[in-house]
């Protein structure tokens, strides 16, 4: 309960440091009789790994999964599933120098003031190395809901700092390093990158996700509402500092009139909502974008300070990624699969299964 | 743990409807010691309550609260103080036409689905009125944050529809009905307010909260980070769809050069990041937006479906607040402030009050 | 979660002082469509008040209970519910005296030094007066159990200090003030409980409960194992100094080959287990005893000391049971209802409400 | 929370089987700080593992540990710290037979029945190979315990089948193979187990725990009270039947004039209450008994059926301890220290390092 675990019901509980032995996790109540595969889930780690294109990290991590708990003959058992990735490229010594000194932007200065300890290689426990757990446990989740409900959970960069990316389509984003839904406009974004990178600067973007066919019903009603819980999954991502549901922050100029979704024998005729209405899910897409920061590690000298107080003068050297949100996408797609898989669980316990004897409205909410 | 309860070790349960016998929680886990009386909680009470201008509902709710244990001659014992406000201005019947029906833009279609059964009468469980017991609660932790760390959590509107509130002073937020930083543009809001009425429409806001004094070090490293913390108590708000830290979705445009606060001997030299770095506060102040949606309760005829999806039009008549975002503020406050006083907990739990042979940077951060 | 909740999905929050405002409690995750009434809970409430016989204390009690939220048309809702019991029978002057001394074998002491603080009339929050929310909350999870898988959920007194209580009919456990199962025995238990009373002193007693029709499955497979939420919701009930399970302590000194319960094609051969195997349900009946202590407030002087480490010498003068245990078999029965009903919804929300695709043995399990 | 997480603060999440890839657990909320090196842990380890006597199991398990995480240069960091053990004596074929049919006495009806599907190697996560991880987790809390308050946790074996083990000193405890405090016994222990193999049958056992030095005023009042979490922690061991602190059983048949421990000035003058009063502790020792039933697996042809139901007849052949007690000392105080070193954390949110300005009573309470 020290800020290492995710979910009542379906719980994530990770571990490890970026240049330690390894990271991983434990997943806590999975149902019973899933199919799963080393494959699975090495897929997901594959799209969020480093090193695939110029435009990230160079770091060198084919972050392999083992399995070491939980699946017997190819199915979870109901017990715990633990996963073990090893770390291969740790070099350490990049790192001596952040030792006694505080990196601008980065968690250096509150961890060490949290704990009168810290882990400073690479960041230790806040490195965003860790989110490739989420993805691992993300993608047990998303399984299970797909199989389960047919939930089809996606996300796109929709914004690289100034560059607004249109939607084009869902096809597009696993043909471009940026998770960009709109192949025409990759070549700008990777000049604006390239630009970026010869600045030595960084900077934010905004990750879009969708969840298509979750059940009307899922999330509480007062506290853990579905849009709670969606934000604060997402804002416990490295980075983020912003989360909007639906129409978001847009919201604010519109009228009731506009806003607030009508409702017809067919379904809703807008979603504004994005999907939730009290708190609770209404059957249409789930919509969620997020905001994130500039990445703070950058190579030009920033004026900051060490243990004692003394003001240096600092660079950070080592590889890393001129825009983290590049490799947010399917770090996001895995929070909302574990926020929705917990509240399906949630949701079984309280109102079961099926909820009989209700009369229904006919048709599909779409 | 069905969504009803908030915090971990500060914790607060909530109970009640709209228009059943009343409204209430219970406070678990305070600190022993503490002064509190009815009137420190009737004072914030006060500033959330219905009916003090003509831009809110004008239901009649003297929201007055009794203290039904856990404190002793003044003072809290450490047991759980249980919060009980009686509903006054009940008036089942004005909403007797919704008892088969969805309002559009609420969770009555949501709370039929999941549970199937709901409690009408004026939302039930959905309305707004639940969020008086969050301020009373809130009102016992603002009041342990300030004695103990002289921590100051205030809240202002900072836009009303298409109106940017430009801030002028905390002074002007208690002089005026909409919580306004400043009293100049508090004419423009009222004819604005009054246009919005007359149009029988509605229309969101934008609230943002600060907290000042918070010590380095609270929130948790990976997931329970402050920031995730703050983002899901606010989220968890009626009506708010966006939340952001600091610069927020503003950071998806920004460079690292700019983002990224430098450090200095006296303290950091920006704030961008709103006092979190690494889901751990800084001890910058803590500063939080929230993106609140007009009112769905509005007076035009809208489509909507019955129980049986058959089409029906509405128009809801009720009392409403033509924008909910003018009353928000108080709740924002309180939940920051219930954010904050777990956080505190939670540190004081792993790194006990004083984290010992530590070397410190000299000098306040501000 | 600072010890005041029972329950991961069907909570219960409680809050109270014997000689405060008065006692209740939050109920929250209770599935909704259940009937329920203030008649269900007042009956249990009955079976556990003060004042029925001269064999427990004479504080006059009616413990009427107040649903204020939760229910709708007399079904709950799914949402919290809340209940309230005022307290009638304050008289704190009788307490005068202990208001800066600790009564040797009660919490005094230790609340002293825990809180810094405590409410000393009749003991505050450590009263077993707090036991009646229990039972109010324990009636709702045993019409569940009952309707949904007709559990029923019985105890009685087995012992009373050195006297033994043969087991005769269940029949017999509501004629008579000590839920004796045999009517028989009970002028020999009222001459004892007279002897005792009349030397000024008390006496500890046995209770055991049973649950039967207990599914197959309920309880986790590691830690919150069935058997070891049942010890822990036990010990949780004041007084109470041990627990045991099916054969409990006489299996110390048991062979495996008459331990072991055998299967056969009709159900267990035998019962040792006590309904629990590797930590869940086996279907059949679950047994349970716990020792309840003698009653620490007696008439006699007894040593004791003051706040400032002064030695006095104090008797207890107040009203008090001569057996607590006389009273404990209600409470035990809600401990025992609260723990499965939260396993039940535990078990729905991994595992389903079916389990399906799996060969089952046929017959009942008795 | 699905039954492999233990404690609120200081929490130990569980994983593995009996003959999977290994086993290990992640221990989170650990204080920063705490020197911790494989060696101290590995001690504890290697008082539990299998194979040390002919009276214990044969199968050949060095549990050699691994720190996977949360510490840096040999102090944790306040970051999970996760352990892994990997299996080394793996013999599935051992366990052939029982794929289909349910070893009476054991949780393979139960697991089957509760998640549709077993991991049936060992008894998969059922085994008790699993506590080596809750050693491993004890060896860090135990250790933070002693060096912050100066706690000493320990335990023995008080009886062994029909054998009262009277104490003689702790130093007898390790020197011998049952963890007795009394080697004059040890040889008509040996015997003893010794008959009990010959006949192919087992044997329970009581354990004995002891923690000296816990501070007054650590546990909750009312649920999550000490002796509560320390009945619920007992029973989570693998064949644990029953608990009591203190005079537990035994104070059904005492008075309150003799179970009522007295309070001096110099202390408390006996100690029925085992160190616990209302839930928190007294300061003074901690007493605990737990009843351990017979091993499951014996050697003898016992009636079972399987999978369909149809009738077998099987004995367990595997490696087996007869008298599952033996080892279960170490456990038994990890178990402890478990409890211990989250009520300390939960005691310090709360109350803080030092609460001030109350008057105490002076002397040490022993």
């Amino acid at each position: 309960m020290s800020g290492n675990s995710l979910g009542l019901l379906f719980t994530v509980t990770s571990f490890g440091e970026s240049h330690g032995a390894g990271i991983g996790c434990i997943v806590d109540g999975c149902p019973p009789g899933l199919d799963i595969s080393v494959e699975d889930i090495q897929l997901e780690l594959d799209r969020r790994k480093p090193g695939t294109s110029r435009h990230v990290t160079q770091r060198k991590e084919p972050d392999s999964v083992e399995i070491l708990s939980g699946i017997y003959e190819g199915k979870t058992t109901g017990t715990p599933i633990a996963l073990l990735i090893r770390n291969q490229d740790q070099r350490s010594q990049d790192y001596g120098k952040i030792v006694d000194t505080f990196r601008p932007g980065h968690a250096d200065y509150t961890y060490w003031h949290k704990y009168g300890i810290r882990d400073p290689r690479g960041g230790g426990r806040s490195s965003a190395r860790e989110t490739a757990v989420r993805v691992a446990a993300g993608a047990i989740a998303k399984k299970w809901l797909k199989e389960k409900f047919g939930i089809v959970i996606r996300g796109y960069m929709s914004k690289l700092g100034e560059i607004d990316i249109p939607f084009q389509s869902w096809d597009h984003v696993s043909e471009n390093a940026f998770f960009a839904p709109n192949l025409e406009i990759v070549p700008q974004l990777e000049d604006y990158m390239d630009a970026i990178r010869k600045e030595r600067d960084s900077v934010g973007a905004q990750i879009s996700v969708v969840a298509e066919n979750v059940p009307v019903g899922w999330g509480e009603p007062v506290y853990d509402r579905l849009d709670a819980e969606i934000a604060y999954a997402m804002m416990n991502i490295n980075a983020v500092k912003g989360v909007e549901i639906g129409a978001g922050f847009d919201s604010i100029a519109q009228r009731g009139s506009v806003h607030c979704d009508e409702l017809t024998p067919k379904g809703f005729a807008t979603n504004h909502a994005g999907g939730i209405l009290g708190g609770i899910s209404t059957g249409q897409d789930i919509t969620v974008n997020l905001a994130v920061k500039p990445t703070s590690s950058i190579a030009q000298e920033r004026a900051s300070i060490d243990k004692d107080g003394n003001p240096v003068m600092m660079a950070t050297t080592g590889r890393h990624d001129p825009c983290v949100g590049i490799r947010a996408t399917p770090i996001a797609e895995a929070m909302l699969a574990l926020v929705l898989i917990d509240h399906a669980l949630r949701h079984r316990a309280q109102c079961g299964d099926v909820v009989v004897n209700t009369p229904r409205i006919p048709g599909k909410i779409a």
